[in-house]
């Protein structure tokens, strides 16, 4: 399967991976969600090439996870601003942000982010929205609708429930 | 820059897309997380060349996301583990899944996850470890360190707060 197939898999997992599953596409929407979100500011702060970044930027405008929004009309220029699509990254973001600073790096916290206005100063978690209890791969029980068992099956070697 | 020279932001959501960032490295995590634990069966599940997984698994390896552990001795013969480190990517795996569910794909939820045993039937969701109030990213603050403010006044245009 080539990379550009991802998307087709019975898998809402794959279907992300194959709209934001490039580490340029999450750093740009980390910046975005940092307030910086003009082309030379994210030029800047990425590191990326002009054109890798022209090419990302026009396909989140596709995939509606951004848009442009004008900020100066002679020359035009614009700023990208999340959509509500893109705005729900959020727990992608954050999810990546923690494990950093759990497992990579000198033990600092370059950023850190709590609870607005919370008086317990907590931190984002996952927790059940039910019970509201803390939420980790041993808690959770997964069920395969059976679109995705017989997409499984018919790539073999059926393994996983 | 360069791809392989994200980690090298001080910015532990970069630190992590150096060693997750990429898009078949988060299928086959997610492959172990569902009990898929052989080359056969992620070779085939994942659709990736041999090659590719074999890069992918020493890498993971290396950076002591997985372990391997033998289950035949004659040939010898590998199931792959997820780590303590491995099995913390579980709310990166959900967000991006639940982020699938809910912007990709027809409406369907090809992998159902819920609180095992919960009688609400509650699903992961973010919440505050402090009061338990669901957060999104309005409901965040967040406070760059001085070294990740320096790192960024140095890549020029420091935009973001």
């Amino acid at each position: 399967m080539k990379k550009s197939n991802i998307g087709q898999m019975e898998c809402s997992l794959a279907r992300a991976l194959a709209q934001v599953g490039d580490p340029w596409t999450l750093l740009i929407m980390k910046e975005i969600v940092l307030g910086n979100r003009r082309f030379d500011g994210i030029h800047k702060q990425t590191g990326m090439s002009s054109l890798s970044l022209s090419s990302r930027l026009s396909a989140l405008e596709t995939a509606r996870i951004i848009r442009r929004s004008p900020y100066s009309q002679r020359p035009p220029r614009f700023e990208y601003l999340a959509t509500a699509k893109g705005k729900s990254l959020w727990p992608l973001l954050v999810a990546l942000t923690q494990w950093g600073d759990q497992w990579t790096g000198n033990g600092g916290v370059p950023l850190k982010i709590w609870h607005k206005g919370c008086t317990h100063g907590g931190h984002p978690t996952v927790r059940c929205s039910g019970c509201g209890e803390p939420m980790a791969a041993r808690d959770a029980t997964m069920l395969m609708s059976r679109r995705m068992k017989k997409d499984r099956e018919a790539r073999g070697n059926l393994r996983a429930r």
